[in-house]
């Protein structure tokens, strides 16, 4: 048994989701581990993890969407405001999906389901260098 | 330190809440393993996971009933609808539920609180045969 | 690889959200496993944990205020009504947070960004006293 760590940096181009599955299983692949767990653990507060349905790209922009009318940038209702009004919606955004995900790995891969893909969620309007830490743990 | 893993199939019979917890806990219990770290992933992205109350049967219903007013089937909101009106706010439900539950287990047990169980969550209205990939780490 | 597991327990004051990062990482920090993977599990259906800013204590108001508009206590919607107007919210406030945190640990500290703390997120109106079990497997 034993554990492989990486940081992954992904530039955003603002607000949106964006597919981080090819560079995670490309990392998991060279792995000497071949079964065993995989987290996903994202360092920031205005941005968060997400597995989706990687077909049709509506799906994507339906849920950013979706996620725009739950939570109104610049609502009178949050006191802080003094990062922008993205900036609070960016914080309950993070806490109404994940910060972490954690994935089963078999024959150096992620056992995703087929429809699945595993996406960086921006919720800042501007664009940002997020990191992601990758941690494999197996044999 | 080994590890396990096992590929459930639960049928469901449309939307709903249904409860995996008896089935989950029979396979931990009988394995060699008696510490550790147990992983429950989905691979599907219009079903999820839950850890929710396990006593009255209204909570389970009254948690469905609020998400089918929290995200509207048939939305015009939603661009896709090719695969039917429940098929987008399934992705949503799930992205805002969970794709993965992780739990601590003692004695060939998850560390559950008396009161918790664990459920899928079926978001289409239609019947589906799910998977869900259990991974037991430990010692 | 070796493991470790902690009880600890929280006494809340109500519904709002608790600091618990020092408490984890002071037990993280004494354990003789340097790297590896902490799990957060929670072993209640009405209170949840989070990862969330740790520097404008306005954000964390803000995220309660949201959750109170999100889910109306007492909403006739529900029919678990029985255990007070704050019992179902609380459940379904947990649902849509998280019952558990997974963090890589590196150099004995958990990897967390500099602006993220780790809370426990009390749902129900009145205080009450709660248990996180600490999992840390590794090396």
């Amino acid at each position: 048994m034993k554990q492989n760590r990486l940081r992954l940096t992904v530039t955003t181009e603002g607000r949106g989701i964006y597919c981080i599955s090819q560079k995670v299983c490309k990392w998991v692949s060279q792995q000497s581990i071949q079964s065993g767990l995989l987290t996903l653990f994202i360092p920031h507060t205005s941005a968060s993890l997400l597995i989706q349905e990687n077909a049709d790209p509506d799906v994507l922009e339906d849920l950013n969407r979706f996620f725009n009318h739950l939570v109104i940038d610049g609502d009178p209702l949050f006191q802080h405001q003094s990062e922008g009004p993205d900036d609070m919606p960016a914080h309950i955004r993070s806490a109404l999906t994940q910060t972490h995900l954690s994935i089963p790995v078999q024959e150096n891969k992620p056992s995703l389901g087929i429809w699945q893909g595993i996406y960086l969620f921006e919720h800042r309007i501007h664009p940002h260098k997020r990191n992601i830490i990758l941690h494999l743990l197996g044999e």
